[in-house]
């Protein structure tokens, strides 16, 4: 986590990179990553995928080039003032706050620009969003399990047992979970599960109990919160991370944004990213083995398929074998389609067996 | 709230009834009101709509229509069941576990039939899908202001201050908000926010704290849990609720669902709608008046806003001003646009403003 003072700097820093450039009789420019699928690489010693040497120029040399770096010095005071008066807003009220600078052409066209000139930034300092205090959206993923945490909120410090203070629903992950101090633990392993129904059968069943288990509450494609306080879990506390997921393609990217990163936020990858999380299932072969209720492959989850054939972060033996099996038995499965098994199937056999066969119990 | 064994001595006696049918010699059916937009009708005494007289007949005299008490009847059991053993499942949950019924016939073919069939056996013994122990998919949705509550949990009760004792994700709704007994509070309104964005913002400002306000968080349309909550909180603690959601179309439906009840639900209204939820904002009055960044209406949206017009839940003055002015612009605002007037316009002036204008502050 960087301090604000820090954050702040480094914002400073870039815009004096600025100044200087024009002070210096050159034209101001900013230099960045490029941010594709074939310039992403795996780096060894983090195991993780990252921006490889391809960059693209940010130039005031045209006018669209200037227009660009005028809105990154605009945005640039906007969130250094931001730090100094300790507030944080929304990507969307970033935007909308453009509206009210007093330079036309500093304002943001559209909101995918402004999140885009966000994560240049985040790029070039080397800070996360986070820590200049710009929230995302929404969330609403959860925590359960034998986890006691501090929060520091702008209220004063909480402190929250995962399993005994809250209710079913579970403890809220905030929007920066390094405002987060993990006290003390009683957590064997994690479990980070895609579908809410599947969530809450496993807090019914007890399985956060029985296997001292975190459960972790993805929500579909995770929250960059959440894929943060995964890593966090998984590299703090010293437990595995196993991802529970349906058994189509969007859900081994779910995997895939948990373990790898994602293309969008390569840049924070050794941030968000676990790359010891194993992937649980539903597996294509698991569809096979429990006779799981199925449906037929879709055309674009065919497509899916194929494209996460091509994709590095999905070349490895172990996915090229599952992704081959179900193009060829042509069927996906939900994770609650254990339910035709019965209720308890899941945590009476099918985890155990899994999780036995990975090594987590 | 019916208790465990009412309930299930509901579904016993539609069982019955069926039982009964066979034995007098008549073939078995089972009446329900007809579920379309044109048979739902004001109820002046509770001020909210529900289904009118126009009734339909799932009769056994054709093999879709016995194929269709037969699930019923497999249904019945399965909750039956559940109930006898303190249980809950999820809808999806409910239509695998078809797949283990021993009678091919009483499957489900989609989860829309079993969802439906639900909803029926809720509208025919008039209990309520929560108590059933049927939970949704999920929501997420969330409260904070100073409100303390006990939730009956599985792991026993949990007395939780929806400020004190929760980080700034606030305390989430438990799927059956009916768990929750209300034990002392200090608000004076509560708020019913759509996006995350905006709760975030309200947080972050005090706005909870400055008003003694609930903030409840949407999450845009909302959960029947979540609008349960909204209605038990002005019931039980007499309270206002004023909805606050973006200015187009689809924030008016969520407003009507708080409101007005849905169609889908409207068997529920007198358990889940709020008649007396009054709308804050973004009206396309506020549009014009504090001349907020807007998009143009797209088709859909104008297509929408004519659809209200013609639905008896929206033909009122004020409904019928507001739509019609909006047509006429041609615009539509989301709530953040108002960061446009800067991060505290929402808080220090447009909410004091129009809350004092509806009486609510």
């Amino acid at each position: 986590m960087t301090t604000e003072s820090d954050a702040r700097d480094e914002l400073i820093d870039l815009a004096a990179d600025f100044y200087d450039q024009f002070a210096g009789g050159s034209i101001p420019e900013m230099t960045l990553p490029t941010r594709t699928k074939s310039n992403i690489e795996y780096d060894a010693e983090s195991g993780v995928w990252t921006y490889g040497d391809r960059t693209s120029t940010r130039s005031a040399n045209s006018v669209r080039g200037a227009r660009k770096l005028l809105k990154a010095a605009y945005t640039i005071e906007f969130l250094a003032n931001q730090l100094d008066e300790g507030r944080s807003s929304t990507l969307r009220e970033l935007y909308y706050l453009s509206e009210s600078w007093d330079n036309d052409e500093a304002q943001f066209s559209s909101q995918d620009e402004s999140n885009d000139l966000v994560e240049d930034l985040e790029i070039v300092t080397g800070v996360t969003r986070e820590d200049f205090h710009m929230r995302p959206e929404e969330s609403g993923a959860t925590l359960m399990g034998p986890l006691e945490i501090r929060e520091q909120t702008r209220r004063g410090e909480r402190e929250i047992h995962c399993q005994k203070d809250v209710g079913e629903g579970g403890y809220q992950i905030p929007n920066n979970p390094d405002m987060i101090e993990f006290l003390d633990d009683d957590i064997d392993f994690a479990l980070a599960v895609e579908t809410g129904g599947m969530r809450d059968r496993l807090v019914e069943n007890g399985f956060d109990e029985a296997y001292d288990c975190l459960v972790i509450h993805l929500k579909g494609q995770p929250a960059r919160a959440t894929r943060r306080i995964t890593k966090r879990v998984h590299d703090e506390l010293d437990v595995p991370i196993a991802v529970f997921a349906d058994g189509d393609p969007w859900s081994y990217r779910i995997y895939g944004s948990v373990a790898y990163g994602s293309i969008k936020s390569a840049h924070l990858s050794k941030y968000l990213a676990t790359p010891e999380a194993e992937f649980v299932g539903i597996q294509p072969e698991d569809i096979v083995e429990y006779d799981l209720p199925a449906d037929p492959l879709s055309d674009s989850d065919v497509n899916a398929l194929e494209s996460e054939l091509e994709d590095p972060r999905f070349q490895t033996d172990y996915w090229e074998e599952q992704i081959e099996l179900q193009l060829d038995i042509g069927k996906k499965s939900e994770q609650q389609s254990l339910a035709s098994r019965g209720l308890d199937f899941v945590t009476d056999t099918y985890l155990p067996e899994r999780l036995g066969e990975m090594g987590v119990i």
